[in-house]
């Protein structure tokens, strides 16, 4: 390899950073430049991340665009939304192509998003030109684009289970439930009391079902494969593991004779991380531990109009950086799986 | 207390058996006389579970139908399915009260129980007079019973959650859904694969979509409360902790201006184990850790027709031994509450 | 019971606060008057511990002094060490008897607590009145006491197995090992990054090998109990469970020939909560979740010189809140385990 | 890459197998050929690993050693103690080179196995022959061995950790102490009571305080080293969690003042796994997990005699197959480290 892709990480003490040093490592076209850190400045990122050892040799370094651009072709951006949309600018600006991991410019309707996130969006201009980085849907779009926004983690394992429904209109669009069931990794690095492992161990509970910020981005993904408007109710859930998502996806029938599994099939035969099981199984998260693979499963209880698919993904590999990853590689021109073939973790 | 009641235990080397020495050892009303196992027939009980060095003096006796009537007033009968209803007649027919924590009593309809337990039912004469142990619906029946059958953990969490609205009429009765989640102790102490904390923990997954045996319990009771016919979606999970239920419990509502609250408020105003929790609440299943509380929370997202009603237990106590020493107390004419009223442990 | 003891609680909002609540809503002889929090005055405490829900109905209140001696008999004092002598004199002075769950009187050196706690000490007429808190060793000063200063987690359980050995001089001083696993909940309930799920879950490593605070208090016990100097490593671990101690005490035999088994058997032959278990026993911590126990073995492999001794604790009841009951008890006149008779809860 | 390596697993239904597969599917110059179970012979691999489903194609064979020999240049015979001495001998026999993970080649001396294992050794013949698989010790023996036995989880995490201590003669070579815990996974994919999450989970205890299996391997291990005897207390743990040794190993130093730490670098500067970490540092297991390090760690508390040593390994990897593969490397005249380059997983 002659042209490594250079790639930065802008914001890289959180779990989508040391997911993405984790998983570019391997990656045969990608060389890690910089990863940046306000609060770490200056630290080897091998203190923070002893499992980097041996693996990164870099210091954190300031969050500085110009540094940046200049060292890097592509820019990762890890740091939380309301602070995304001030830094990623100053990057596109400079010709470096983005992979936006916060939520600041997922949603494309600006007013949705300054309602659900309470902020007035600092970078109008870029939402627009923003493309939404689920490669499964958007596979051309994200090629071209100057800036992905890398879908949220509960997004991407509902999304995937809806998807084929709505676009074939298979399924009443009123009515729709996904209940989602996230490891603890899910909700970041950051200390707080009731992510503790004395808090959130051995215990399970729902949270959020007023109104959780993912919902807005289910609903719009989801309207778009509609083609119209969904009603669609959300239920997250903090579950006592590390990582995965189990999201339980359910919707009613048109017509309870549709072959269902086969239009799945269908969907996603080019799709290399979308993994249709036979109809009937029960996937594990520990079988996607690791891995960029969704892999989904179709219930039909009794033949009926009820409709069950379940979904389970790793929240920080296909939930996050894996996605990135994927995204960056269509974004590269390369295919779409480099460095990203490597097997779950079981057990 | 002269007279305490003298309880056995058949079939004590499982879950249910050391929830119910955990929960009787301290019951100010009960003495436990007696409690077999075939196994382990001769070996102390407190061997078998150390936690109760100090608690349990007894050995595990053989399964003697005599003997335990001699020493017994009541039984509490933990062997499995198939197995109970052969071994429960004996007790009653010597004259003792039996309390089956098995499945083998509760589904009335004896075909029904026939098809999905896969075996021809050997006491139907006693499947008629059973009374099924749910006291916040059968208090006056369990109290004058001879039999009654607990019921299982799932139907449980799933009954409380939904019989409100049923019996009210306030939702379709058709496309409800019930996706719960356990804790691995409610697949027993049986040695089994699939329950290894190596494969378990870290790791959720859905578990018998297609049909699992509870589902038949939880439409007997939901037709009952309902007086007509219910389609019930229900999807267990089997989640990395040991104890606990979390069950989500989906319908829609007639109208979405009644005051579902109020509803659920009332209809347990004199259930000492149900906590209607204020509107909005997220229970977390380890604030029932170890007490025979189930915790109900009602949501209605943007007020909609959706409802979510969050429901948890501990699936060995309310789910099992605890419900199960409700039931005695009313049988035995105690104050429902009697050696119940302990706090969970949390964290 | 006409005139129960009136107890109060300086620093509810931990888990030392959560369990004393817990363990005192069933105490016979105790009425909770008051739980007091700085930042959350005036917050429901069911709302903070949702657990508690239908078992307190206080309000946390101001730390107040004057208002806690009016309330109070007994105050348990769960504030930090360095907050907790700043407190506890005005407590004292106003005639309640308190139990300090901090480590601010647990080392009679003034030198050495300053050197280890890096603080002056603000009372140092308190710290030469106070007595330490465990009951297998002072029973007789603890009941005549104003101040008790509540042992520390690892010190309890490290300690119970060291002083028969080093009370009969039968090992060697030097040379002694404490390799201690503890659940994160011994860390408290401050939300920090390193205890939580997703860092500390299916995970396991030491820290401050050193030099923990608990070590002076450990060498301290253990000097006094053996007349002399002796040299003891502590290693403690953070071990990915919610509660519990498992320590493992390794020493050298004088004489390999002793009875060490008979020495522990008749040392602890009048203590409530120590369970000397048969030689070659293994106890497991979840043997004594939520009880006060602490569960010895013995085992001296091959009969040789090398001793090992197994000692488990819950680190919140034996280790914390049970022990001060515990304490309590013995100050107020009552039998020792007044209360705390408890199974422990398994699975 | 021309001629792969065509690799077969004898016994492949259990933790070994699964991992293996998971190493070698991203092999550059390994290929697996057959996977046998006598139990699943027939079944798709991927229905039993379903993490596997698009990595391994292969169906479980007979182990037919005529069938093996045919298809393999090498297998890995993961079979348990006591049967694989009845099989490997066959394979030997036709030619292929075999890495044993069991225990059946790792005791040179043939009475101290049988007295362990409590079977007569079947093929003395080769245990004369066999080399003892731990890379850091014996690379050349390893590179021309036609049968070598790869070493226990346990044994590796504590010889690294002692043997520069006792080639250099550094500690005494009595009253060495091994503390160590590990993850469930270590125990094997059999359903055990014991390992069942709701038993495990949440819990620590020690369990062959006795006599461990693993302790005349470690003290083979640990006298060649000393040259001489040592006498070694090794106490294995069960940890809560899937994967990952934590090893305190304790000894007593000669003289406190020589440089340790040098020492430590100095005798693995040429290991590519065994990474000696900065004086003082405290491993995390999760650091290693997935990954074939063993992270050491020295400590010297306050400078004196006692040395503690701490060394994590992930018991699947460098505990079991990540060690075979590197043993097959050796064999196979490859790099020592190909195929076993990626980073730990984290969180």
């Amino acid at each position: 390899m002659e042209t490594a892709l250079r790639v930065g990480i802008l914001g890289g003490s959180g779990y989508t950073g040391v997911e993405l040093l984790r998983i570019l490592a391997t990656h045969p076209q990608a060389e890690v430049a910089a990863v940046t850190s306000r609060k770490a400045a200056g630290q080897p990122v091998a203190d923070m991340f002893p499992s980097l050892r041996g693996w990164v040799d870099l210091d954190f370094a300031d969050p500085d665009p110009g540094y940046l651009a200049e060292q890097c072709d592509v820019v990762f951006c890890g740091v939380p939304h309301g602070v995304a949309m001030h830094q990623v600018p100053a990057l596109l600006e400079r010709g470096v192509r983005v992979v936006d991991l916060s939520a600041d410019f997922r949603i494309a309707d600006r007013t949705t998003y300054e309602r659900w996130y309470n902020e007035t969006h600092a970078a109008p201009e870029w939402l627009e030109r923003a493309v939404y980085g689920l490669p499964e849907v958007n596979a051309e779009p994200i090629r071209g684009a100057r800036l992905v926004a890398n879908p949220g983690c509960y997004p991407t394992a509902v999304q995937l289970a809806f998807l084929p429904l709505l676009e074939a209109g298979a399924v009443d669009p009123e009515g729709l439930v996904a209940d989602a069931k996230s490891g603890a990794s899910g909700a970041g690095r950051e200390a707080k009391t009731h992510l503790l492992l004395a808090e959130a161990a051995d215990s399970m509970s729902a949270y959020g079902v007023a109104g959780h910020r993912h919902l807005p981005e289910i609903e719009q993904g989801m309207t778009r494969a509609a083609a119209g408007p969904v009603e669609v109710t959300f239920v997250p859930h903090l579950a006592p593991m590390i990582r995965g998502i189990h999201a339980d996806c359910y919707s009613r029938l048109q017509d309870p004779e549709m072959d269902v599994q086969g239009l799945f099939e269908e969907r996603f035969k080019n799709s290399p991380f979308v993994d249709v099981m036979p109809s009937g199984s029960h996937p594990a998260t520990r079988t996607v531990r690791g891995s960029n693979l969704c892999r989904l499963a179709v219930h039909q209880p009794k033949g009926g109009k009820q409709l069950v698919v379940l979904s389970v993904i790793d929240n920080l590999v296909k939930g996050a950086a894996g996605q990135a990853v994927q995204n960056m590689n269509l974004m590269a021109g390369l295919p779409e799986a480099t460095g990203l073939n490597v097997p779950p973790m079981l057990p």
